[in-house]
């Protein structure tokens, strides 16, 4: 559980609580996932959803055949064709609210793929592009399973949508895309395995049904980080889809996507309090600076962090003790044993480890970046929609 | 549920998710708390840590004796300084990585009241101060019943560290602090009442035993929002702090501090995706523009709002849903009744209330404002450290 670098005596003076990244780890989890799409022979493309950072994408970039990018809102689709990334994936359904400043992005030259599950949105799409002087890349989603957005593989609508962003003024069909979701759900290999063959047979039954019906479909996309690591094969799919591999946090850690040397964010925070009666030692990270995200508490007990499992300034996990409640700006850190107080002054640094780091690191304006030890840079990340 | 504007066609146009705000309800809340301050005979100090916005505490200042205000973080308390707000309590214990920062605020010309429970960090304030030039004026804090900072009534640290504060070249003493965090888990009058009093006797426990010193205790300040507002009465206490009624929010409404159209703030949201066959409703307002609060299910099942409430563009709430699950992006909406699908077209709004307006407005750098049913302006605000 050591980690591998020094720490500078900088560190100690930063401001709490501050959002760490440690750019070794990170850039081990950029290759190692680069490395998995080549095995796999599909072309990476990275959420960027986790991290929200040029810098972290321009990282990515250039580590293994990436072939563009996926987001989450818009803005991010903004922010980052603003800094070169032109090939996006929005990978929310979009709907017309939208499509003006979709629209935008494209005139500008980039190439934004949308998303789109519903015959209306088609038509609604189709229509809205020829007026605002685009042509839509629209890509149909399949629900693999996880049944939040998409459409059943066999759902005839499926060829219907395409019909419609084929034939449409304003529309480009590029495909069908997927995303299991509840790939998290997974807790062994097997499970994995199981879901991401499930994820694959839906997206290539229904790029199929597309190739069937003469309807064009270069695009076969699915994706999460599970799937992208433990799919045995990907025969089929063009492009796989992972975003949180590259911070990776420790519910992933529980269900096997990364060691927990392989989390690259962390919260350096000050203690603030003793309370030996209860047992509690309070930290200035709390609700706003961990987010509320209790997610491993889905996994067994011993893997329950509460709301972070807590480090040296080192990056040495304590064993014993967890950030167990949040308040706004208090985190209260206790365990089963009783906590050595002289250990960790008042004013003392800590580090949190986060359950979910793209909730925990949307807190944040900027990543203090470490390495070799040392802090290197600050890298800003945007918010926001 | 009505509320009173009506709703201008502009609002139906800006980008989703937002936060909205209401002018009128918001001056209301104000009204309210400072009549109850005035009535019960002692100074407001608002907390300024759910609005985090300067036109708000603008709007604060001149409705009602404001006393200054108070703030959970250093950046907050300088971008309230820098808007002219020079009378400050940062509510969270100091430690010693702040006290530059927090003595560049009052060489500055601001009276930044800082707050300690530990005779370690007293005597490292009375130090620190002397060497910064400054005197840092300093509270200590009392426990009244939360068992999260402070020390218990009787106490006698509480004299040590007062005498240290009051003796030290880099300290002011400036009174004694507490603050009743559990009253948020009274849910009927009696009880917030029974813990309005023993934070109040707390409190003025802790001033006669600093008085008894001949150690002085100008400030005797307490609150929370359930105590502000259901105290009998607050005899020997010099001021009240409370933050969450300017806005107000689900959990709140639960335990009696405002009704639900008192609640000042609304996500607006855009419909994207329908699961007729899963009951299910998908908006874009997820984990990221909600916060991952839950706390109205510690309330009374029919006030469990999940993730939140769902009312329509005019807000109007609407009965048998609520945001039952939430992704980054994606909020599920769903309940106990079939939805009609047809009611919410995909691109369609819908608001959702809070359950806990601290954390979801932490997610937006901008208030989008209504007043008189029309969008009258945006009101920045800031997050961060």
């Amino acid at each position: 559980m050591r980690r591998k670098f020094l720490v500078p005596p900088d560190l100690a003076s930063l401001s709490t609580p501050s959002l760490l990244l440690e750019r070794d780890v990170l850039v081990g989890n950029l290759d190692r996932m680069a490395a998995r799409a080549a095995a796999l022979g599909v072309t990476l493309r990275p959420h960027l959803k986790t991290s929200k950072s040029a810098d972290v994408a321009a990282l990515a970039a250039t580590r293994g055949s990436v072939g563009g990018f996926t987001v989450s809102t818009l803005k991010e689709a903004e922010y980052f064709a603003g800094h070169g990334h032109r090939d996006l994936m929005y990978g929310v359904s979009i709907e017309p609210g939208k499509f003006a400043r979709a629209a935008a992005l494209i005139r500008s030259g980039v190439r934004l793929i949308v998303t789109c599950d519903h015959p209306h949105v088609a038509r609604a799409l189709a229509e809205a592009g020829a007026g605002l002087g685009v042509r839509f890349p629209t890509a149909v989603e399949i629900d693999c399973g996880e049944h939040r957005s998409g459409l059943a593989p066999d759902d005839a609508r499926i060829v219907d949508i395409a019909a419609l962003l084929h034939a449409g003024p304003g529309t480009e069909l590029v495909g069908v895309c997927t995303h299991s979701g509840h790939s998290y759900a997974g807790r062994a290999l097997a499970e994995h395995r199981a879901v991401a063959e499930d994820e694959r047979a839906a997206a290539v039954y229904a790029a199929e049904a597309l190739q069937a019906h003469n309807l064009p479909c270069p695009l076969v996309s699915l994706g999460s980080t599970p799937v992208a690591l433990h799919a045995e094969h990907l025969k089929g799919i063009t492009e796989v889809r992972a975003g949180v591999y590259m911070f990776g946090d420790l519910f992933q850690t529980g269900i096997g996507s990364c060691r927990r040397e392989e989390i690259a964010i962390s919260v350096l925070t000050a203690v603030i309090g003793h309370r030996p009666e209860r047992n509690l030692l309070l930290v200035d990270a709390g609700a706003l600076a961990l987010s509320k995200d209790t997610s491993t508490a889905k996994l067994p007990p011993s893997q329950n962090a509460g709301f972070g499992l807590v480090a040296t300034l080192a990056g040495e996990v304590i064993p014993g003790i967890t950030v167990a409640g949040v308040y706004q700006e208090h985190g209260l850190i206790t365990g089963p044993d009783p906590i050595d107080f002289a250990r960790f002054p008042l004013g003392s640094r800590l580090r949190i480890l986060p359950n979910h780091s793209c909730l925990t690191a949307s807190a944040y304006d900027r990543y203090h970046v470490l390495a070799g030890g040392r802090l290197m840079a600050e890298w800003p990340r945007i918010s926001g929609w």
